[in-house]
């Protein structure tokens, strides 16, 4: 609405425009854009952007920023409704929708990826495609899921507003077929590396994932990913999934199937508190799977770890350090040790980091602490070798290895050259006392020494941590930087340092993703790079190609101008 | 030794040089600047550089580096053994010396700090020194820490090579003194804020360590910063301090003054295994504070968390984490909430995390988690309220928060300018699917409000974590720096985010350090800035001079050129 001062008097001018665009479905992304677009154009008011659902249409009617009948606008009919300051402007917007409109199009074009406007198509051109996403508006999600699920393919139904009944539904006959629903209102998964939904480009590794809840998911994977941990999958499995109606149908599957997949070496469960038969049927069934499983239920507060392989996380934070533990890093990121590497060397200026190391290696590798510590040794067992170089018998007559810390390189040198080297881990003190720049004293002879190694056909980790903050004369970030360009993996504290350099030990090669046919859908979807039918919102294509996935986009639309009636019959009919 | 090809034959020539500067006391530091200096000039191939110690001397004669005699050599000689291409390289190598030394004085002279050469001429510069930092060679460090003592001054006693006889008795003297003895081989202390030795900037704060542990120490502090939390003091014993002869004489005091202090809420001890007698004895101590004590003894893998008051931690940066839960935030950096200020306000875009967040503030707080999930909201409770922003109750016919994060802004703004919140705690979720740029849509918002509030007088915290990766499209370190720009206290992880808001909550105001003479010289020491007597490394008392602190430089030197028949001759008569 303008305020127009004309004189002494003021005139308001209400210029409403109702636009409609018939057949024209946009999914909510592009409405959001398409929203914004209009919303920062000279003279216009107020906007709101929505298909013509009969609930968008009542919503509108009790906003009365409605001009004209709408009665006759579809599910399938673009509406656009604005509050301008005149006609002019009124003509702009007019104009600003058809050009967003058709530089929609003009983009949609452009994309190499595969188009098609209908499920048969779809078949046609991607013939295998054993996973879809469906993001299309809930009212129709549940039988766009069927009809995948009639044609034997996975789903991943991000659509939200699904009736509990039709989750239930879908859920059974997908068990029935062997196959795998996550959803609805699934908002994250990972296959095989594969992005679905909202997902994090994390590492690739042996946890896998299975979660009734999508940021639950994005926040362990993201965790693990920090600790130098990997993922196998994430398997969502939708917020009601462990509710008492659903039972848990999905959960049980997911948990069955990551236990029996050759790429996952220990599972973690997210949930909001289930309800509690579900939650005794499901962590019966985590009890008894081959695999160590730890359970994030968000709200109960563990008493005691868990027992057997089942461990209990408060937060999910500590799910992921816990599964880091248990599963050691498994990423494809981190270097694998030889055949012949199979010893931890740590060289330490801190004396307490050092027994730190010490104590953290005995226990994992069941090995001894030294006793007598003969020259600064803190541990040296099986070729292990935990060192202080601040011991005595190092500084005597010569400055400390923090003061001077190139009395270390030497060392340095020799355990990477060493063939027997897995892990060569450091520590990096900063602070007032300690050289003004250690990184500068470290990182060419940790540069040179892996350079040596990598030509002589081995790859060895070295991993420090930093001890220090942004205000020390050194600057955390500024070591932390000159170490990593020079190779060295940096970790945020001494013990996560060595608990890497333990994980690295363990870390075994990763299996190929082999399963037989006769395994069912599920293990074929854990087991090779999902074909992905796409069927709505095309933003998730993106992240999809961007993985060099098959896929296929689904521009799905209301069929019968999203009269319900005639889609059912339609349905029926099919 | 230089190879010199003369045709067919080959002669190789030594060339040897050294030299001996006497009454010429370099720390170790100077020497190993030299060393460096020396060792890269041109035709020199092997430099030795030290003070004519007898272990020195012994060392050298069995390298077979030295020309000439060397028993007239005091330790206060400095002497330079080089291995030269000819003569000219060994003449240049004299000039060489001389030119280091000669500037080593002239850079001397240009600090502002009062520089003496006896502790009687300390003492008149600053008669109220209280606390004393000894660096000189092991072998006079407890000569010099006694006198520290008969003129009733604190020691720091960072020297390392000091007998367990001499430990004990400098610590027994000081015990009946009611002075405190740190060290020997103690590498790091902080007294109200002022780093003594190796020691990280870290933020002032209500946490008060003891460590029997230099790096153990530094590991704490650094990670109680990165936690957000902050120290009052850090009390190093020195290595042997809960040995059994030395029987935790300082540890004793340490805990004491600590749990007198008005500044410090928790203390954390650090230590390598104690021996079990000692270990006994200091927990029932700790057992009976006033204060909860978070005890990492390394190489102890605490079974229970612990009973009472002490709780126990298996790593250093677990006995960072449990302290700062235990004593909350109170670093200076942090914003204190004014009186009005009570409430909590935490707006999700994840509904994992606003699960995660009610549960940890229900727990927290003693308040009930929503069970009816009304509008979304998770937690409303005295004036709390946790928010599922993706709840369906918002996102019907509008796009999902995490896709379009504008939809949190008002919200956010109306969060910061309601005068009952003293936080506000958000989520910001990276990765395929959400908004390209996230933080570009909130941080305008938080900054605005922010100002807005701080015209007001109020100090809003507003505390987020990012999910998400380096490899994500929005880029992580990307989205941190937009939102710390706006003013928004970036965490590691959601449950850090909670807990941070949480220990905000709790903030109390930090008392002032005011204590009665009649407390005695340890409370007096860590009631106000200390003044302090320098004894040594004069790298040192750079720290100090940058923290303000009143500073008094003794340029140590051996007397009687280092005779100890003659030093003790001299100790006996002052």
């Amino acid at each position: 609405m303008a305020r127009r001062p004309t004189g002494g008097t003021e005139v308001f001018v209400a210029v409403l425009y109702s636009i409609i665009k018939p057949n024209n479905y946009q999914d909510s992304l592009r409405l959001m854009r398409l929203s914004n677009t209009l919303a920062t154009a000279d003279g216009v008011d107020r906007v709101s952007v929505m298909m013509g659902t009969q609930m968008n249409k009542d919503i509108l009617r009790d906003a009365g920023l409605v001009t004209g009948d709408l009665d006759g606008a579809t599910a399938a009919d673009l509406m656009i409704f604005a509050d301008v300051t005149n006609e002019d402007a009124g003509r702009a917007l007019v104009a600003a929708v058809d050009l967003f409109l058709s530089q929609q199009a003009q983009r949609s074009a452009t994309t190499k990826m595969p188009v098609v406007r209908s499920l048969e198509h779809a078949l046609t051109v991607l013939g295998d495609a054993n996973l879809a996403i469906v993001s299309v508006p809930g009212e129709y999600a549940a039988a766009e899921a069927r009809r995948l699920l009639d044609r034997g393919i996975n789903v991943f139904l991000f659509s939200d507003n699904v009736s509990v009944e039709d989750e239930i539904a879908l859920k059974e006959q997908a068990r029935d077929q062997g196959l795998l629903v996550m959803g609805p209102d699934c908002g994250t998964a990972s296959i095989c590396g594969i992005p679905l939904g909202f997902a994090n480009a994390v590492a690739d590794g042996n946890i896998g994932l299975v979660g009734a809840s999508g940021t639950g998911l994005q926040e362990v994977m993201v965790q693990v990913d920090r600790l130098r941990g990997g993922v196998s999958h994430a398997i969502g499995l939708g917020g009601r999934d462990l509710s008492a109606p659903v039972g848990g149908l999905a959960c049980t599957q997911a948990l069955r199937a990551l236990d029996a997949d050759p790429g996952t070496d220990a599972i973690v469960l997210i949930s909001k508190p289930p309800a509690p038969e579900v939650r005794a049927r499901v962590l019966d069934l985590a009890a008894g799977l081959s695999k160590p499983v730890v359970a994030a239920l968000l709200g109960e507060r563990p008493e005691r770890p868990g027992t057997g392989n089942v461990r209990y996380a408060g937060t999910l934070e500590d799910a992921a350090r816990v599964a880091v533990e248990l599963a050691g890093t498994h990423s494809r990121r981190v270097a694998a040790p030889g055949p012949g590497q199979h010893c931890i060397k740590a060289l330490y200026t801190g004396g307490t980091f050092a027994a730190e190391a010490a104590s953290l290696i005995a226990e994992s590798l069941g090995v001894d602490v030294s006793s007598a510590h003969d020259d600064g040794y803190l541990l040296r067992a099986d070729g292990h070798e935990v060192i202080d170089l601040g011991d005595d018998a190092y500084t005597r007559g010569r400055p400390h290895p923090m003061i001077d810390p190139s009395v270390r390189n030497d060392r340095v040198a020799a355990a990477i050259a060493d063939p027997q080297t897995a892990v060569v881990v450091l520590d990096v003190v900063l602070g007032y006392g300690s050289h003004p720049d250690p990184a500068s004293v470290l990182a060419p002879t940790v540069a040179k020494g892996l350079a040596g190694a990598h030509d002589a056909g081995r790859d060895v980790t070295v991993v420090a941590s930093v001890c220090g903050t942004e205000r020390d004369p050194q600057v955390l970030s500024v070591q932390t930087l000159a170490l990593e360009q020079a190779g060295v993996v940096v970790m945020p504290s001494n013990s996560a340092a060595v608990r890497h350099a333990l994980s690295i030990l363990n870390r075994r090669p990763a299996p190929a993703r082999v399963t037989s046919a006769a395994a069912g859908p599920i293990a074929q979807l854990l087991s090779q790079r999902p074909r992905i039918i796409n069927v709505g919102l095309r933003e998730f294509a993106d992240a999809l190609i961007e993985h060099d996935a098959s896929v296929v986009q689904y521009d799905w639309s209301p069929v019968a101008g999203g009269d319900k009636r005639l889609q059912r019959l339609l349905d029926a009919l099919r």
